[in-house]
């Protein structure tokens, strides 16, 4: 169980009875020391669910004994009673693990604007706190909403370990696409050194997912640190394995998302600045004709320029190199090579924009548009 | 034929073998004056069509004669050649009327990235000429992509008259959702006059149509008067009955979305600005999961408050109210009527969106996102 692959780590998952079906809903995660260093990163949609608005909090004084996390409700919109079922489920665990309730972290993903039924969520708390196991037991299933599979990763570096798990993001969650992460490391490390590790590892992985532009109102990431390997790496390479996991999570998620029939990866180079990079890979993602054209195996880069065009990046759309799947349609704004040498039947896509305009680069990952994500996103709350 | 309601108008539309299909794919619209005062707004996307690089410059100088629109092929990003191409019409307009190539604007709509065939176009251009006529012939078809029907509308007011064609917009247009409008004017006004009116009649009508968030290399609205009528309107009255007419076309385009299964008015009160109410409206407009969710009939209003915290715009998440087709689902960030009172399966839907933040307002169209919108823009090239 990755999330429990370093040392000093607990976990268990258990049914609540949350949501349909019998499988587990609530999973929690215990720091057993003996550093309880902690980073987390946020939403940035100004609607911010209960259990984000308590976990932003809690998490402000770097110091997180336990993350408890729920399927089948986002606890957002739900009113002034919201906030107290995030405040009792944090004194619940708090109880439980003999810790303050002010050290549990809170997360949720599910519907908005429905309660969530506090006496089954306590005891799930109850019995999950009794479960407790450094296998980990079923806390990366109990985090799932539409995703197939739990994912988890882990490196191992000598002398300590990062192990995690995800759920969610883009088109896999139609709840709004929230994705939730819980990543654990028995490195010995401060909490202002894991928020500059976690910040800069979140900003190459996650943040470039960009499955369908629209933005949780619950998505949360957290680092714990327990220290129990006893060893002070140096940040920059703690930070460099820390990304790669990350980079991990974000490939399983993206390769997970149900509605989608293929994972696009838009590399753009040539750019003026990393920003540039980013905006211009980010409007191609969020463009709902380029991903309509993906999912019928179209090489519409006409679109592609369409799409570049609408940003404020530096380029000339006369000069920009357009390559799909290996093969340049579009050399400096005109055509190329023929659409009908490309292949786009493989689930992987390669768009490739070359701004000639600089030296950055970024690479933004994303979904096609398909018939099964318009079905699984009207079909969800009715 | 509206296009030609007002005096000192004739147009045509023929078939020029620019498409699959035997149809009239060329339109003429001529200006007899005695005055040929112009304005002209384009699409606001870099990425320039070659006819829209044209139209720019030639209507600077507030003179147009003739119009000359395309279907079958946008002319955008089709190389050197390209702008030849419209040059190449231009000029053969020009010498078919008489005038000036400089006073001729060029519009196309169809997919980019393809030549457009000169000699087709040409002979469209020669037969066209010779077929203008007062009632219009086939213009307003002329222009027709993928819409179901021909878009017109006409204003009679005390001595003068204002008519309009147009095509495109949205979930109508897989080649990039391109629209083309042309307006036409026996009033006699200037041209700076012309420019002012449109400005406003295109900002609050055309601007606030957002069917899909996807921005055209080829947009293009065009008003011509021709002072035929004698008549000098003040412009205040002059631009609200502009204003009327351009609200009747883009109703028109968005009722005839063909993806679309619902007309979608995202109606935002209680704002700072009027530009916090465009862009929480033109947020929401342009939110897969909220569009997915009116598809599905489902009031989902959860995705509606999540699309409205991704703004600027001044507002407290938990002071907001949405009313779904005249139920109140959400008041002050809490749920109140119950969605299954939301009655969503007539074709209009009202969202209403109270921020609670002041006293201005906008109105934003749109459609919601369907299986037929992705299989239509999915299939579009191949």
């Amino acid at each position: 169980m990755s999330v429990t692959a370093a040392r000093g780590f607990e976990a268990a998952g258990v049914a609540a009875g949350l949501r349909s079906g019998s499988g587990p809903d609530l999973a929690l995660v215990v720091n057993r020391g003996p550093i309880f260093s902690a980073a987390a990163v946020f939403t940035s949609n100004r609607a911010l669910a209960n259990p984000v608005i308590w976990s932003k909090t809690a998490v402000a004084d770097g110091v997180v004994r336990a993350v408890v996390l729920n399927a089948g409700g986002a606890n957002c919109f739900t009113g002034a009673e919201g906030f107290q079922v995030v405040h009792a489920t944090a004194e619940a665990v708090g109880s439980a693990l003999d810790v303050s309730a002010g050290d549990v972290l809170v997360c949720s993903t599910g519907l908005i604007g429905e309660p969530l039924p506090l006496a089954k969520v306590l005891d799930g708390v109850t019995r999950a706190a009794k479960s407790l196991g450094r296998d980990g037991g079923e806390a990366s299933r109990a985090i799932l909403t539409t995703d197939s599979r739990p994912k988890t990763s882990s490196r191992l570096r000598p002398g300590y370990a990062i192990g995690g798990m995800a759920k969610g993001a883009g088109m896999l969650a139609p709840g709004l696409a929230t994705m939730l992460v819980v990543i654990t490391t028995d490195a010995e490390l401060s909490a202002a050194d894991l928020d500059v590790s976690l910040r800069h590892a979140t900003r190459m992985s996650f943040d470039r997912l960009d499955s369908d532009g629209c933005m949780s109102t619950n998505d949360q990431v957290t680092l714990l640190a327990s220290g129990a390997s006893g060893t002070r790496p140096h940040r920059e390479e703690f930070t460099q394995a820390l990304t790669e996991l990350c980079l991990d999570l974000a490939d399983q998620l993206q390769a997970d998302a149900e509605g989608a029939s293929h994972d696009i990866r838009i590399s753009v180079t040539g750019a003026r600045s990393e920003g540039d990079a980013v905006e211009v890979g980010r409007s191609v993602a969020r463009n709902n004709l380029v991903k309509a054209a993906i999912f019928g195996n179209d090489p519409n880069w006409g679109r592609v320029l369409a799409a570049i065009g609408t940003t404020s990046a530096t380029f000339d759309p006369y000069d920009v190199d357009v390559t799909m799947n290996g093969v340049r349609v579009c050399h400096q704004g005109a055509p190329d090579r023929p659409r009908a040498e490309v292949d786009l039947s493989p689930r992987k896509v390669l768009i490739g924009i070359d701004l000639r305009s600089g030296q950055e680069s970024a690479t933004i990952l994303t979904n096609d548009l398909t018939h099964d994500y318009v079905h699984e996103n009207s079909a969800y709350a009715t």
